[in-house]
């Protein structure tokens, strides 16, 4: 039997498995479980009629491209679309400066890639989005977290952190946020902020990753637009690289996401994508063409903002019924999450396996911190479960968490 | 304005666009050009009607999971699915080693993460995959060229090669062959040659990585079943990392591929797709169930061998009528590809401008070379075009040809 670790790359041999991925897994294994764990969006409110239109249409064989290899760049008339999307959003774009992605999360990959070299230091949120830490690791860069504030990172702390790295000698390119009910804590970073974080990237010569899957899918009873201008709106200089995504507006399954970026970067992520996958799928792309011309995208958006507010309220009285002595959460005024911080005796992760056996699930705080912390806070997303499976499932949650303290306390009391 | 190049890390700095890539660009932006560039299967061969019934069922809504994320791993029907095909290949597979990939370019892009550090070396055959070689590079590490005989890689050229390299001190952890009608060659290793080429991995302790898109497309008059028995049917050691795709049978559209590796790299790879794309389209990977369940693919198969053959008879006989006299090709049993040499005093990416002028692009063989030879070289693709086109495209480049010797010429007689 061979031996396969000798074989390994030093990026191979720190690769590790997501926490979420993995919840991913027991959740196909089991069909009795409620999820709060993937970030998955509810396929009830996909516009399936609309898609089964479509794609009637475009395997009639009248265009033989449908299914054929495309541009690394992506469909073209999709990028079209998407410079519009970006203008909408206040975000001047240009086809030479956006390329289409296999998911945002091959966006964060390809900048990781094209951007980082073994040793050299993100900067990260604390707790930041484990996907963004999976791509930056899979380089072997490292990751620093910076405290965010009720109205996101701390920017004395970023650049604290900045001046400590880059005294030690090492480098710092990137900064990586999620400025839009991020993920996990739903948090939103304030307006001023945002210009003073452009301002700070600016002065440090650094690179803002801006992550925005999220945006379209504020709550209206508590933000507005104004809200979420990204940064990259107001980015003059280029110092921004823009991601985001169909995924939460359209559905996961189609895999189209983008990056807007200054064109020399843009044209690296295309080099770097090429060897990824030469393109993202081309019916894929002309599915979400087709969505978006057809006013079908624009059309879902209000309600799905109005469709996901519901799962919160829903979800908050239930933590508030359930755990409200026990547990808190910040309030998100958007997206898809819950974040949940426990009493301190829990320890999330290894409370896993009692939730699944009350037939629940999360994503154990650890999993987004860069720095070993949040061992007694979970990520609860509220999307993808009915009002009443949410109810259900804060329910078993709560019980086991009673479960799991009283064997705390029990064993605190043995060792008496 | 900014100057990204300082922000590059060293892989971004290397990075290239592809010379086929470059090719479907061109492709995109003039339809009047007859392209034997990529190796774009025929469309007009696709099962569009088939298709249309499966998506519009898929499309019903009745199961959410159509258009969801999914496990890294791929859909579990389509793995058992993807089993079935190899046990059909002579390879007893397993669940635990299958992996769904965006393609076989992300099955090469995941072996070289995974396995390959900066510097490491590769052996490939001369000429080789642009894509592998594009994935290769972006991890850094280098490429060493073998020789090919008319039954395919030479392995007495084989164990100098790795002998002068592991002597000088660096690492050879695999060997990468396409075996069967070698993009772009076209050609076949010999049943002998693959047993003799698994003893020297084996002997060698090297990895073998069996890059196998074609092996469906055998052409009847001149190929059997048992002339492309992939070399992972004989693999008693776990020495051979397998790749194959949907891409050539049922449409590259979908992105559909998948790795078959011994157990334990099988889940290194999924660690590493984790980070690129989070898991294959949902959408995409049901088709392909749907259509290998039902028994398009195998219906698809034979008619698809015919095809091509015919298409290959078209391009030899144009190609012996205008050209018999200047190039030589070997007759290809199988695939996509024609690998002709031209007379010495062709530059062949320099006569790609010329060639357009014509209407007719091919892809220069020095792409395919990781020593910078092959000057003389074209590789023609018969798979997409038309008899008529592919009798039309050969007179252009015929055409092309001449006028580029004819310039030649007179440029050498100026300077005597």
């Amino acid at each position: 039997m061979i031996n396969y670790d000798k074989f390994l790359s030093r990026a191979g041999i720190t690769m590790q498995g997501s926490a979420i991925r993995k919840m991913g897994t027991v959740l196909a294994q089991n069909r009795d479980i409620i999820s709060f764990a993937p970030g998955y969006p509810a396929p009830e409110t996909f516009p399936w009629h609309d898609f089964q239109e479509i794609t009637q249409e475009l395997m009639s064989g009248s265009d033989g491209t449908v299914l054929q290899y495309g541009p690394t760049r992506g469909h073209r008339p999709l990028l079209e679309q998407i410079a519009g999307i970006m203008d909408a959003r206040g975000v001047a774009s240009d086809i030479d400066r956006l390329l289409i992605t296999t998911g945002s999360q091959q966006g964060l990959d390809l900048i990781a890639r094209v951007l980082l070299d073994p040793g050299d230091v993100v900067l990260v949120e604390l707790p930041t989005y484990t996907g963004a830490i999976t791509a930056f690791r899979n380089v072997q860069a490292a990751m620093e977290g910076v405290l965010q504030a009720a109205d996101g990172i701390d920017l004395d702390a970023l650049d604290e952190t900045y001046l400590r790295i880059t005294s030690a000698g090492r480098r710092v390119r990137i900064v990586y946020v999620v400025p839009n009910f991020q993920n996990p804590t739903g948090l939103l970073i304030g307006r001023e902020k945002r210009r003073k974080l452009l301002e700070w990237a600016d002065r440090r010569d650094v690179l803002i990753v801006e992550d925005d899957p999220y945006r379209e899918l504020y709550f209206e009873d508590s933000a507005t637009e104004a809200d979420v201008r990204p940064m990259k709106a107001d980015d003059t200089d280029g110092r921004v690289i823009y991601l985001s995504s169909f995924s939460k507006t359209l559905a996961p399954g189609y895999r189209v996401a983008w990056i807007d970026a200054p064109a020399a970067l843009a044209s690296k992520f295309e080099m770097a994508k090429q060897a990824e996958d030469l393109c993202t799928g081309a019916l894929d792309q002309r599915i979400v063409y087709e969505a978006s011309r057809r006013g079908i995208l624009q059309r879902q958006i209000p309600m799905l903002r109005a469709h996901y507010q519901a799962k919160r309220d829903v979800m908050i009285a239930a933590l508030t019924k359930e755990l409200g002595a026990e547990a808190t959460w910040p309030a998100p005024r958007g997206g898809f999450f819950l974040w949940v911080t426990l009493p301190p005796a829990i320890d999330s992760d290894r409370m896993i396996a009692r939730a699944v056996e009350h037939g629940v699930i999360y994503v154990a705080g650890e999993a987004f911190f860069v720095n070993g912390s949040g061992r007694n806070i979970i990520r609860l997303s509220f999307s993808q479960p009915s009002h009443d499976r949410i109810r259900e499932g804060v329910s078993r949650l709560a019980a086991t968490m009673r479960e799991e303290l009283g064997v705390s306390a029990a064993a605190v009391a043995r060792t008496r």
